[in-house]
């Protein structure tokens, strides 16, 4: 991971997805690299942030607009990976959209 | 971990943390630990998820309220701690403040 998604002045919108796996994670891997590929494609599309440690992990998405989240969740290689994900890998999940207003950050490594 | 954080019905807020460390995080993981301990006895706390992989670092708190949020940025202990973040442990880090308008999930493992 080269480092942290780098989103513009809000308002926009995160989606925040927690989730908890299966001991049944065949395929998780690269079905979580190939989402991450194809939300990227998408419109609206800002940048996401994500980690897994211990069985945990989370990913926050970041997009334009309530509509953007709606067609990434439309997406129809996304909704079958949703199933499998729901029916095999996780335990448990979480998911939340939120209005992010304010945001600020810092970076040593940036170039000035 | 035990698991994820429970919250309530929307709407709240979300303090999205996510964060790159430097080479030299002595210290870091303990303080990361009081820190989930301290939040968690601030008024208006709801949860917190938190994972870290390869140096990437995402952790998500959970408030009733922007003044919980501003009474939690406040306190003295935090603010020390925070200090010694951005002159040591981060690379970068980036914080966005979020209402959460919507959330839904699913549980395998809870009981009725």
């Amino acid at each position: 991971m080269a480092g942290l998604a780098s989103t513009p002045e809000p308002p926009y919108y995160a989606v925040i997805f927690a989730s908890t796996t299966t001991d049944d994670t065949d395929g998780y891997g690269e079905a979580a690299d190939r989402m991450i590929e194809l939300a990227a494609d998408m419109p609206g599309f800002l940048g996401i942030d994500s980690a897994r440690e211990r069985g945990v992990g989370i990913t926050v998405s970041y997009w334009e607009s309530e509509d953007a989240i709606a067609r990434w969740k439309a997406d129809a290689e996304h909704t079958v990976v949703r199933e499998t994900g729901r029916t095999r890998w996780y335990a448990a999940y979480e998911l939340r959209v939120a209005r992010v207003e304010r945001a600020y950050g810092f970076d040593t490594t940036s170039t000035p």
